[in-house]
């Protein structure tokens, strides 16, 4: 008696599945199982995912200039002209850019750097789309360049760097987003490097 | 200026992604970003699994005669000739089956019914394939059914209504598989109904 496995194509995509972030053997199999689908009205269901993924990797791809998704080059944030020209938000992922535009708070154009410097990743400045960045300064105009970078080491050292080679455009003013306590938190809840940081970077009220 | 979302197959994407099973609004944004890459070697990502989405969609079926998953119909445990004919295991869904073959205990053949009697969400004996199942023990010589369905009030009620469609077969014993304390279980962490069922299940060991 042979033991019994899923037929190979299956099998194949459960492990394709559990390359996706978040996704473990279980999930993975679960999710195959439900796309394979036995019920009657379910068999269109794998499918129609498939296709729609297939039109993304067709369709959509990074702007050629801020690196954000779109269809058409450049992107629909690069080509509005209702944005400030003055100031630059520079990202580590395109993924940032949402979260951001969501707050409704930034008014100018983004710059996804792909990544943050991670020498241990083997990740160097020639990796990220830092000559890209410097020539929209001159380019573009930029008169503030602002990192809103993570606040971990790698997002730290990244600031370091780049506010480094920006020195080079004297008029430029680089800012950082604050760090400190989040929303919602007390201070019972904050660890002590970000009620350190919160602390430094204290902000004048009324004198 | 235009609030930005993402271009729209990328939101349809996301949209499709959140129906799948324990995927959530959040897990499905990411899986999709990731699926269409910004990297450079991950641009085919969302290409491969979609191609194997299709490949399943297009070859992967139920067994007609077990129900189980298969590419040529009967499955492979159908045609499996070093099988025993004479018991005949009862499972909710076609995915009960890998399991159960992990264990290497069971040694017969599978009857998957697509799902058990649920009352509240309309799921009534015309909705399983329990007319199959009559035929198969009826054309295959079937000695024993074993039901191995789920220890819940929906997998007890379909239990005692098959239970009762089987006794047309005098000769026919239907078994359940038991149920009691997990493997690595302790009584301390065993809820009332367990220990209830594993108490009145208790198995004689010497006398």
């Amino acid at each position: 008696m042979r033991r019994i496995d899923y037929p190979e194509p299956l099998q194949r995509l459960v492990a394709q599945l559990k390359r996706m972030p978040g996704i473990g053997p279980r999930s993975a199999e679960r999710i195959a199982l439900w796309l394979v689908g036995t019920g009657r009205q379910e068999a269109s269901r794998g499918r129609e995912i498939a296709e729609t993924m297939l039109e993304n990797a067709a369709k959509v791809r990074p702007c050629d200039r801020c690196g954000f998704f779109t269809i058409a080059t450049p992107c629909e944030i690069c080509r509005d002209e209702s944005r400030a020209d003055g100031p630059l938000c520079v990202v580590e992922q395109a993924t940032d850019i949402i979260p951001l535009e969501r707050t409704g708070v930034f008014k100018g154009r983004y710059h996804a750097l792909g990544g943050r410097l991670a020498p241990l990743d083997h990740v160097g400045p020639e990796d990220l789309t830092i000559d890209r960045l410097l020539e929209r300064v001159k380019e573009e105009g930029a008169t503030e360049i602002i990192l809103a970078l993570g606040a971990d080491v790698e997002g730290e050292a990244t600031a370091q760097y780049l506010a480094g080679l920006l020195r080079e455009f004297p008029e430029l003013n680089v800012t950082r987003i604050a760090q400190g306590l989040p929303a919602g938190g007390g201070l019972e809840s904050a660890d002590e490097l970000t009620l350190s940081r919160a602390m430094t970077g204290r902000v004048l009220l009324s004198k």
